[in-house]
């Protein structure tokens, strides 16, 4: 499922192909922990757990790297715990890549009182009130603590719809100076450290914001402020001038996306990397993911349903033999087998979708792939991929 | 760690040695899907799903055989939608022994709006508010369609403190002529049905209850109605006057018991099987089970604790290395992989303390051996063992 050698060592991207037909990329990824293809998909383990997978499961899943939250991690256990039980690959035993976000998002979204200045952000904990502050310096500390090997930049992610002036205003003010002042911290290891362009759903700004830090030397380049309320045609555009900018020696990061569709195209735009709750928050919820469209597993039809999910997915759960029937006997009982099978069921299908991705621009056939696959899943519509608050 | 041959075979129970100190015994268990060692304990998947654990991971704590309950899965969902599946095996995908209850327990505890009459039990679901009724006829007919290898006859279930009188009635017109009726609908199959002998606090009725059941061709024994609120000296003093009346070739159950201690104290008394929620329930809160005592790895002072559970144990979290400190973090985020982990510990504990009395049983050492745990699990006694209302 996944071809590249997994080689441990510096951080470092090699772009392999590109697409004769869009401009999606084939390339590898590789950091102290180990290596990934790309493009890539990397479930989300919120506070150092995949919701209900265990690490090795995960890896069963196909996943190489996989993303954890600086905020949640912050709050707890704290990023001095987890550094002092030797950082993040330790604590939660998984000892493949991992990426954290910079915890700008999560402050933004989830903190309460959240206070901005030109220094950084003042909030309170959504989980017990305490007063904290994230600077950027403050921000590569959690990550240098946790251990990550892609780090991120700390950044501002303003509301979708904030106005040009603001949104200007917040590019020029804090996020490219917090990104270099993050640059500054760069501990030259191996590790890498990306930054993340905003500008709202102004494309002129994005460009201009994706130029400024495409001229520094971070590692990869990621794109944020996205999936928060959009439109998929705004997304779209702004993914498309933001990816047209960058340099082609460069990872792109579209943080918290997302449904299959939608990295079906963003692929076709030049995107490597993507991260989303929507497996398995989704997966919790009933949502099956397969290639012909999603499984409502909740619906009453599949109350006697003895067939798997996928008959050919290699999944614990397809595999094992758990049919739909006793899945949505669990979902209805609240049983937490049903969310740990319907997970680890959803990202098997996000890892095979993309080994399916590489596969096809390895024999220049991404197109074809994408346009066919996507006609199956036009169903898919109707489960948004939401950015995570959680897991 | 389990010695038996996993021999798959009509039921049989074969006495292989008694304890020379004490009334414990040595046997094996024989189904037809598969073989246990005498002392087991069973782990209890209420609605067709050990909370939390994948079959093949139960298997790997060592159990040979689990127990569901018939009340959870009448209610949902439903026997029927079960036997159209093939059975509780093919349902919930484990293809080992499967032992049921006959839902009176649940229903005396659970249900709503409870009406006994001579023939049986209506009343309300507790989910649904749905008024359905339980027989004996109705019971068997649940369990042959759950296809458990192991079925209980419907028994009441009066409050532990009921008086003389209103016992001595139950018994006589509804627990020892339903226990009949059921015997008329053994299927004779190879599977087995066990008959539950109940006679609250009151020694002679206990006594007489047990006699007139071993009199009849059951498979074997079950002790119901304990664990229920009685002291532990009551329950004891039950135990003891209704093994002494049991025959020897017949295994013997002590139903929803229990905690390690009163485990080691009724295998002395000569109780075959066991189950109970106590180590996955006593897990998701928190409590892990050690031959040391309990972790309580809420507690602050294991939030730096680099130790696993416990050095020696070959359980998933255990050998997998996760930490007190991450299992404290995953608890106290309520993230599932918390309960996940800790009910796979404690139901390897519990197998692993099984399989220990069997090997004391073995050489002769049992009481020692009793002896010297009951004093390091002394602290124990602070997370009594309640009877399961789910797991």
């Amino acid at each position: 499922m996944n071809d590249a050698p997994n080689e441990a060592g510096s951080f470092a991207f090699t772009l392999r192909k590109s697409c004769p037909h869009t401009r999606a990329r084939l390339g590898s990824l590789r950091t102290p922990h180990g290596s990934t293809s790309t493009p890539a998909f990397m479930p989300v383990g919120t506070a150092a757990s995949i919701k209900g997978v265990e690490p090795r499961r995960i890896r069963d899943t196909g996943s190489r790297i996989v993303l954890c939250n600086t905020y949640h991690l912050v709050l707890r256990p704290g990023d001095d715990v987890v550094r002092d039980l030797g950082g993040l690959h330790a604590f939660m035993r998984w000892d493949g890549p991992i990426l954290t976000d910079s915890g700008g998002y999560q402050v933004f979204s989830l903190a309460e009182l959240t206070e901005t200045d030109r220094d950084g952000v003042t909030f309170r904990s959504h989980i017990d009130g305490r007063t904290l502050r994230l600077t950027p310096e403050r921000a590569m500390e959690i990550q240098l603590n946790l251990g990550s090997d892609v780090m991120m930049a700390f950044d501002e992610c303003l509301p979708a719809h904030a106005d040009r002036e603001e949104t200007a205003r917040s590019l020029e003010e804090r996020t490219l100076p917090w990104a270099r002042r993050c640059l500054d911290l760069h501990p030259g290891d191996g590790r890498a450290l990306f930054a993340v362009a905003q500008g709202g759903l102004h494309e002129d700004l994005r460009r201009a914001c994706v130029r400024a830090l495409a001229a520094e030397p971070f590692d990869g380049l990621a794109l944020g402020g996205l999936s928060v309320g959009e439109s998929k045609e705004e997304m779209r555009a702004m993914v498309s001038a933001s990816t047209a900018e960058m340099p082609a020696e460069k990872p792109r990061y579209l943080m918290g996306v997302g449904s299959p569709l939608e990295i079906l195209d963003a692929v076709a735009l030049g995107v490597d990397l993507f991260d989303c709750v929507l497996p398995t928050r989704n997966g919790r919820n009933g949502a099956a993911l397969t290639f012909e469209g999603v499984l409502r597993l909740k619906n009453a039809r599949h109350t006697r349903d003895a067939a798997v999910i996928e008959r050919d997915c290699p999944c614990a759960a397809c595999s094992g033999g758990f049919s739909r029937a006793y899945l949505r006997h669990l979902l209805q009982s609240r049983e937490m087998l049903g969310a740990t099978l319907m997970s680890i069921h959803n990202l098997t299908f996000m890892q095979r979708l993309m080994a399916g991705i590489r596969e096809a621009l390895e024999t220049n056939t991404f197109e074809s792939f994408r346009q066919r696959l996507a006609a199956k899943l036009a169903g898919e519509t109707s489960i948004p991929a939401t950015r995570n608050t959680s897991t």
